[in-house]
């Protein structure tokens, strides 16, 4: 692993954060995930630095850097790892305070780690079958609790779901709001296919607003493709015809297996999983 | 300050964690403040104690020491600190991972942090007269996301609700679930008096089990006092006679206002706030 602190390079021992940083102390940081492609520059990583700046802003404070000055960086580090499909991290923590109080009258110093690390190849029947999934208990944290909206140092929830569903020896977590709806998988936003209408949660049912979701979403519309955002039901998810999750790690990956029943790799998967392999290549460079 | 890291006291400059503990990744930690007297033991630690190790089973996780061990090296930080009205820290992380998954199939090495400071003094208002609290629209994480009984590193859904107190110059935020029920503030339990009766929101509604709370009611029980934990809708909230909040930093702390609304220092609060300090007594030594 490669790790930067403030824009300096530090040895892996030296990848430290202080105690007394609210990051530490609360969760109280964003973060962001970009990859390279082989040697690519980071993909749609002016989409990820716009939602780092959002989600920042939603907790109250600003990023101490612009995106040009971080993408420089990144392009230094991935300079120095020179790896293929590398993973980069980027975390802002709102900074160090002196005190234990939750206040946040005065802006603090955040600190800015940068970490990058091999992409983790995942098994190949992922991609060639699916994964398998379980609805679990556990709610998804509610909109006007803790907004999904916002990528932050708070992950427990999804921690506690995943656990649930491994527990049972599911590969992942889907998970429900508070008033039922389907909202995303635990590092993932999902999709489901109905009599050839691909349905995905709308923003109101407290999502992620997932990079490759829209960057989906673009291919869906410039396609012509039936689609639909919207609150979708316990029951309705159910009953779906084929299903899928996407991410910047993921791309879209099937969903095989919903707790107990079963789901082929569907025609409109793998219609939508060539045609995003066919778009990304416009945005690799 | 004084701060130790797995049990060895270290430089305030050398207080850091590894960028890759789940800790700071995830907020995936628990913790506990306990509190001296003047130079007495660590108030009501063994109750303190029992609610981490309740945290961290909550959260699929071991204590990587008993409470005999943790209490000796407490007792030796204090020691050391050699001050009056010690605010002790005691954070325990999940550990360090490899990579970046929210997967725990594995016990990790948890990192353990004690941190000492002096416990910082409220204004003298704030007992004689109370403090001002809004009740914020931010709602508090329900307890089939994130149980708020778990006292861990996932604290943003306390800070964004006292950002919205403190931008209309309140001192904290009352916080309601997703049904609507009062929970808590944003550090403290929260308790109001009605017509001589007084009431305090059920664990069901999704509060911190504190340990002040909890202390609380053991007076009320020995004295007799009317008293019921109960689902407390805001409507009866706002019609409150007396309310007032704690927590182990705060003792008994009155609520002297709740938004425009202004409560006198009642006699139910002084009376608690007297039984309260007498008690103590007998737990200081």
């Amino acid at each position: 692993m490669l790790f930067s602190i403030n824009f300096q390079r530090v040895d892996p021992k030296n990848a430290v954060i202080p105690v007394m940083d609210r990051g530490f102390l609360y969760g109280d940081s964003v973060y962001e995930v970009v990859r390279t492609f082989g040697r690519s520059k980071p993909f749609l990583f002016d989409r990820h630095f716009e939602r780092l700046k959002k989600s920042a802003a939603r907790l109250g404070f600003e990023l101490p850097f612009d995106e040009a000055t971080l993408y420089a960086h990144v392009l230094e580090c991935l300079n120095v790892f020179d790896q293929e499909n590398v993973y980069v991290r980027i975390i802002v923590t709102r900074g160090e305070d002196e005190g234990f109080s939750l206040s946040t009258p005065k802006a603090l110093k955040g600190h800015v780690v940068v970490a990058l690390t091999p992409v983790k190849k995942f098994p190949a029947e992922f991609y060639t079958h699916g994964v398998k999934v379980k609805m679990v208990s556990v709610q998804r944290n509610a909109k006007h609790a803790l907004d999904p909206a916002i990528k932050s140092g708070n992950y427990l929830n999804s921690v506690l779901a995943l656990q649930e569903a491994e527990k049972e020896k599911f590969d992942d977590a889907v998970m429900f709001n508070e008033r039922g709806f389907l909202t995303e998988v635990t590092t993932s936003n999902i999709f489901m296919v109905k009599e050839g209408v691909v349905l995905t949660p709308s923003l109101d049912c407290g999502i992620l607003e997932g990079v490759t979701r829209g960057f989906l979403m673009d291919i869906l519309k410039e396609k012509k493709i039936s689609f639909e955002e919207k609150q979708i039901s316990r029951a309705e998810f159910e009953s779906c015809d084929e299903a899928f999750v996407t991410s910047t790690l993921k791309d879209i990956m099937p969903i095989s297996q919903i707790e107990n029943r079963k789901l082929g790799l569907g025609e409109m998967t793998k219609t939508l999983m060539k045609l995003f392999e066919e778009k990304k290549k416009d945005f690799i460079f």
